[in-house]
């Protein structure tokens, strides 16, 4: 099925205590696209907008994986959106050097009129009202929209979120945000709370993400436990939470469904493409998966071995 | 099989954002040998120590749930070892108001003649150098040595620590103590590392706690990530990770065995009893469960279903 993402692309300044790289290639909907391009949905594009600085390697790395740059839109003169970032020792927290919105500062998404009738909507990480004039500008409803948003906006434009939120399907963000949404200590109520806020025309999904410790669907009643895979170092955190979210709609999207049980694999696989991501910088883990499909299964699979326990022989209590 | 608990006995005080509790009834060894009661091993002990203040409703407490007291020693005159804690409002921090050794300050740990030979043995957070002269105080080497230990022994006693690690099988502790130990920000890392302090003469067990995060249980080549259960309020977290070792070992000592299969079922009970540890003051919560197996199992399944996915209509890769 066809997948339409909008979202940020950015060349960006990375500091870790390994290296520093720039004009590293970054923003959400780079992330999220090259993610989802390799579980191949029907078609798949991009709305996002950059300056004549994007080079033509990021331009060849979209057309390489089957993504669609129609709906981006190029400011002749203009630079594009750039944020610089510094990782700490432990690689769990980062400081913001600066962020320099040039081009995406005026940015007003424009859907391509055949790109108006998305199977699936992925919205990354932008201003909510912005999002909310996207799904305005449909011809008819997807079958899944799903959000990303930021500490950023949920202090500053809750209510524009809230009514974003309440147009949306399902909502993806991490751990500290949905505490910061919700204004309660415990992921399991925020989960559960955060579900009221969406739409009632389908599942009802949001995924809190924990970084090294995993994730938690909350899908209708239904509540899954995905452990994170098993990394022994992380080179470069940006964008895997992106990847995440491209991994786990690409698999929706090629799937053709939106089932409890296909969730749950979307958010291994996605799991699995943010595994990549974190080792190597920018989009460089996620770049060449192509010829990897069966790395990709192989990590699925020992996440399925991670986390699996056998009920046979747990009958002792009845027996005591 | 036969199960010997070496650990503290207290009367703490307890504030929370909910309640204060005062000789609230508290210790490793308290929780531990409480939650491994339900899994009733042939025969469960504990030796520690307590002051003449330690009311007869603990004695009793004990007695009903199989566990043999003559270990623990009685100081005429002496108070019991008190800690006295205060939790945040989010109950994933605390800070200690005071801890009052008392008896616990002269605790030389002595195990009685007819438990010299137990199956299974937890030696709960006491220095290390008495953990270490428990084990040689027993007539033969139990199946399994299992350790806990805190960021006090870790930083001022590791020398001592180290040489009682490479007497046991098994260690449980913390995330932050794991990190502490290793100087790793990985806990992957941290967890194989772990592995290579314990004795090499049976498997080397780590399980590294998570809180609301679950746990990683490495067990020689293989890694297990259990979920935590998933609580919408936590009562009072104290004693919850004590509370695990006991389901831990209560459920390997009824199993008589140390299998990586039952070692993974035994974190899950470890979580189940933890569960209901944060769900009331004290061992409240832990006290009544011996009518209560169908529901110690009812968690098992829960968390069985929240951490399962089907591997089944996974295969697409193959066909794209």
């Amino acid at each position: 099925m066809s997948l339409l993402i909008v979202g940020s692309l950015a060349l960006d300044i990375i500091e870790t205590p390994f290296a520093t790289l720039e004009d590293a290639l970054g923003g959400s909907a780079t992330f999220i696209s090259l993610a989802a391009s390799y579980f191949a949905p029907e078609r798949i594009g991009v709305v996002g907008v950059v300056g004549d600085d994007f080079p033509e390697r990021a331009w060849e790395l979209f057309r390489s994986h089957g993504i669609d740059t129609s709906g981006i839109e190029v400011v002749k003169g203009g630079k594009t959106f750039s944020w610089h970032g510094k990782y700490h020792y432990d690689m769990n927290t980062r400081d913001t050097i600066s962020t320099n919105l040039n081009v995406f500062a005026d940015f007003k998404p424009r859907v391509p009129a055949d790109f108006r009738s998305p199977d699936f909507l992925v919205l990354g990480n932008i201003q909510p009202d912005l999002q909310c004039e996207v799904i305005e500008q449909l011809d008819q409803r997807p079958r899944l929209i799903l959000l990303d948003t930021m500490n950023f906006w949920i202090t500053g434009y809750r209510e524009s979120l809230e009514r974003t939120l309440a147009l949306s399907n399902g909502l993806v963000l991490n751990d500290s945000e949905a505490r910061l949404l919700i204004e309660h200590p415990s992921l399991i109520v925020a989960g559960r709370r955060l579900q009221e806020m969406l739409a009632s025309d389908g599942p009802r999904i949001v995924v809190i993400k924990k970084g090294e410790h995993g994730s938690l669907l909350f899908y209708d009643d239904h509540i899954f436990s995905a452990p994170a895979y098993p990394l022994e170092e992380i080179f470069d955190p940006t964008g895997a939470g992106d990847t995440f979210m491209g991994g786990f709609i690409g698999y929706l999207a090629k799937r053709g469904s939106i089932s409890y049980q296909d969730a749950k694999r979307a958010v291994i696989y996605g799991t699995v493409l943010a595994s990549y991501c974190c080792g190597k910088f920018s989009t460089e883990g996620i770049e060449n998966l192509l010829t990897m499909h069966e790395e990709i299964h192989n990590r699925f699979l020992a996440i399925h071995k991670l986390s699996s326990f056998d009920l046979e022989e747990s009958e002792f209590l009845e027996a005591a």
